[in-house]
């Protein structure tokens, strides 16, 4: 085994990854997907999926290069494999035969069927030499949401609190605002802007009466999603007066005032009403909706109750934990996830770690299942 | 000003409070204490005060050099101001003026009254250029325990929990063994092993029959101490078990029971009887005894009254917050800190993030008042 050639493909690989992320909150449903060209050694060209219904990563690389001849016998590092169907764009697996690349490197296979395997096979097929599974593992965790969506119909949960250095979200009389600096909360506002749905509990809505959108925005809005399982919420709430500028998907379970939807229906809230069954799986329900309806990233703010019902059911995927630098101390004083909590140590919902990050004397832990 | 030659001063002044660090856990009561001798922009000796009644750190740089002539018209950087007085050892001004150093840079004056001004005083006027403050925030945070002794005739106090990412100490039936991997652990022993005491309350010996040592052993071995207001330990438990291995001080409210006391006596602990007022301020109370045995640095590890009441009369300088990678959910169960708690969010203790470590799947935040 050549270790140093090894490394190498390890290094441009990641840079391809980098580049993939810059598709992050634009590319959606489509999955983030970066790619780098280079020759004796040196990035010559570079490209990523930039924009829904846009170029593909490898025609965006290709078309990077100074000029189309440099794609000779270079070597392509695709974080997933290139496509060979014709979707929006003409097949990638065409394009780098046709540019007669002379190797190609990709971090994962395609995890959607028409996809899988055939792009790999098409690109030997023609003579080109294909390795695959460098960086497999980073490269899976950008794809993660897309796969989610692709293989379950769910979109990717992202469940999203501040709490104190404690572990409170409010003070014993329910003061909680704010727990972490300004710059945690553009974070929040950054990630608001990026996800196409934002759910929340009626608990959460008649406590604090939010707004849930990105501000300023971001690249996409996202459908303010409430959880209504006997009240909905007062037409004078923030969320209904914005309706008609920011979507409002009120998830109704069936004891909910028949007159009262329709007064919200009016306001320009989208009212979903539910039967019984869909009403007690009211997070799986609500899940499918919105992936139904092009969800990727759906992020969960909660409140407590929320939280556990997400996380009962096994559909919190990620979970972003901001943790303040101060204390409230109380045995009253709320912690972020309610319900009845796990009992046994051994029923712990395990994530791993997968990011730190410091803003000011805030720290954003952000963790995977 | 000459933005190169600062730029310098830091990067040796940081160079010199990297090697004060080493004595952590060795040098107490002293302070931590480093110094480096640069000559023509190199690094030509280094030095610290490495433990209790050994050589001073410019001592030991001095030491350190090839040949004691190079000193001559070389700079030091020491951490703290050089002492002027006969202690333990002959006054560190004089050394750095016996070996003609030609210009010395100080973090920060030495907070201790007999010393202050005086070792630079001396200095400047043996002809020395002597420059003062450069990374005096660093520098002080190092000896932040060895100055609130000194000021306060009180220990630096450190608390320290492992909670999970959702704020919680155990599942809601109790269950808390263990929240974080081995290797927070680890550093928790770590811990255990450098400070002079550790506190804990009744409530955690109770529940947890814990034996509060440092394993594997570290440099020195901390004094238990137990905060019994009303209740004693059992003579089985580990603590009392092992009292004449490692010493265990039984800070004993009026109301304990008398026969109890003197049967923990025979056993081997040592029990301070309080009086009421005494025993009104527990913390303080049991703080100063501890300061005025030699303690510089006090481990708090519960449980959450015992928290509740050192924050209450603020007494926690620093916290380590152990974060696992798991939820537990549940409003039932409990977070680190009891009591009562502030009310309003302007109440709220407020901390500086000190330092973030990883430890596999766990974050360690340090916290600092």
């Amino acid at each position: 085994m050549l270790r140093h050639s090894t490394t190498d493909d390890q290094r441009f690989m990641s840079a391809a990854i980098e580049r993939a992320r810059l598709g992050e909150g634009h590319v959606e449903p489509n999955p983030m997907v970066g790619c780098v060209i280079v020759r004796d050694g040196k990035i010559i060209g570079k490209g990523y999926h930039a924009k829904f219904g846009g170029d593909h990563a490898e025609v965006a690389a290709l078309g990077s290069l100074e000029s189309t001849d440099n794609a000779r016998g270079a070597t392509a590092y695709v974080t997933l494999e290139p496509c060979c169907h014709f979707g929006k764009t003409p097949p990638c697996a065409d394009a780098l035969i046709d540019a007669e690349i002379g190797r190609v490197v990709v971090a994962i296979e395609d995890p959607f069927e028409k996809v899988s395997g055939g792009g790999i096979a098409k690109l030997r097929d023609s003579g080109i030499d294909v390795t695959v599974g460098v960086l497999a593992n980073e490269a899976a965790a950008v794809v993660a949401p897309f796969v989610k969506r692709v293989r379950t119909g769910l979109p990717w949960v992202i469940a999203k609190w501040a709490m104190t250095l404690d572990g409170r979200i409010a003070t014993a009389t329910g003061e909680s605002q704010w727990i972490t600096g300004e710059s945690s909360r553009r974070a929040v506002h950054e990630l608001r802007g990026r996800v196409d749905a934002i759910v929340a509990g009626m608990g959460t809505v008649v406590a604090d009466d939010p707004m849930l959108n990105a501000r300023p925005p971001g690249t996409r809005v996202a459908t303010r999603a409430i959880l209504c399982r006997r009240r909905l919420p007062s037409l004078d709430s923030k969320l209904v007066r914005t309706a008609s500028q920011i979507p409002v998907w009120l998830f109704a379970g069936p004891q909910t005032n028949a007159a009262q939807r329709r007064d919200l229906e009016s306001a320009g809230a989208h009212v979903i009403l539910l039967d019984d069954r869909e009403s007690d799986d009211m997070v799986t329900t609500t899940l499918k909706r919105l992936a139904e309806n092009g969800a990727t990233n759906v992020m969960v703010e909660g409140g407590g109750e929320v939280f556990s019902s997400f996380l009962s059911v096994g559909q919190i995927d990620e979970a972003h934990v901001f943790v303040g630098a101060k204390a409230f101390g109380g045995t009253a004083a709320p912690g972020p996830i309610g319900g009845q909590g796990v009992e046994r140590l051994s029923q712990a919902w395990a994530f791993k770690l997968h990011q730190i990050d410091r803003f000011d004397d805030d720290v954003r832990l952000i963790y995977r299942r």
